[in-house]
């Protein structure tokens, strides 16, 4: 059985569990709550597991362990194969992963929970200092990839065609944290449309943050 | 003929120019000055080719425009397989993923220019602080990778065995930022032992920033 050690809120747990549920894997939920008691973890027996003290770490079927979650989902992708995540021909599949890493390298890198914590920790930063930060990451990168699903042809239901892709994998949890973090989304309707429709899928329906066992 | 939009001293460019050359395949270099005249990224004429205003922009034999480093070097993968920068098995591919995304999604996008831009302009914080925040992401990242490869029987004269993959096309361009940004490094003897061995490859060498034809 595949093991997932995952934080019910966390973006890159919900990508991963989003990926499970559109492959049909069935998968064993293990809860690390990241901000309980100091963060669950940076305790010893999590870091056994995964010494960057990161979620999710991802156990497979043979007890193989894998982090970073474009990673795990590459490999469901080559285990499992349909229904494709990443569709199409090699330069199609480019474009999927493109907007995919626009997501996870240039918006949620800046905006997960441990540099926020730098921010108001180390550096002393205030509340509104903080949540502008937030925001100025999250609106320049959805600026871009809302342009880039206005202009592109191939922009279907979903952000590439009409099935989900990694893309839509990666955008509906990061629409999920912003909302959270209360930044107004409604400069960017096709994002938004998108995001509405992926979450009529009960794939991603059985991912939302607020259905995990960790969930308060 | 494949053209490649890039900045010398930009690591996502330095990447894609690894893997180029890695692959063989020649390219039309055209630079993009992220500084000079207050950044061409953000002139006009490029916006046009890359509404992100970063680089590198990748352009195909066939006319087609990709962004993010790591999809472009996905679609050189599939479309020029030899030799692999993700060899192995598909748990093996996963792994090396893993340490490319590490760097791609937990270094680089806290520490690259528009993120130091903000740190000094918006929030005001002086050269002392920008320095420290480059310096802890740059840390903790590579602490975590150094532990991993030195744990990791998976590990040979490169992160993965002993013919360079993606993880070292991710890793190289972030020694060489760090070292630019003066982050001791000889806490990670593991790190430096596959840098100085990617070093002497011609490929590696050939994308040097240095050696790039808009370096200064």
């Amino acid at each position: 059985m595949i093991q997932l050690y995952n934080y019910f809120r966390s973006s890159a747990s919900y990508r991963v569990r989003i990926a499970l549920e559109l492959k049909g894997l069935s998968f064993d939920y293990i809860p690390v709550h990241l901000t309980r008691d100091g963060g669950e973890q940076f305790k010893p027996e999590y870091r056994k597991i995964n010494p960057d003290a990161l979620t999710p770490t991802f156990i497979s079927d043979e007890g193989e362990r894998l982090t970073q979650s474009l990673a795990i989902i590459e490999y469901l992708e080559e285990i499992k194969p349909e229904p494709a995540l990443l569709p199409g021909t090699a330069i199609e599949r480019a474009y999927i992963r493109s907007i995919a890493l626009q997501i996870s390298c240039e918006i949620h890198p800046l905006n997960n929970l441990r540099v926020l914590n730098y921010l108001t920790g180390t550096l002393s930063l205030d509340a509104q200092h903080k949540s502008t930060w937030y925001a100025h990451w999250v609106e320049s990168g959805f600026a871009s990839i809302e342009q880039k699903l206005n202009d592109d042809k191939r922009t279907g239901i979903f952000c590439f065609g009409d099935t989900p892709t990694v893309a839509d994998i990666c955008l509906v949890p990061q629409v999920f944290n912003a909302e959270r973090m209360k930044v107004p989304l409604d400069h960017y309707p096709t994002i938004m449309r998108i995001t509405t429709a992926a979450r009529q899928l009960e794939a991603f329906a059985r991912a939302e943050p607020s259905l995990q066992p960790d969930a308060f």
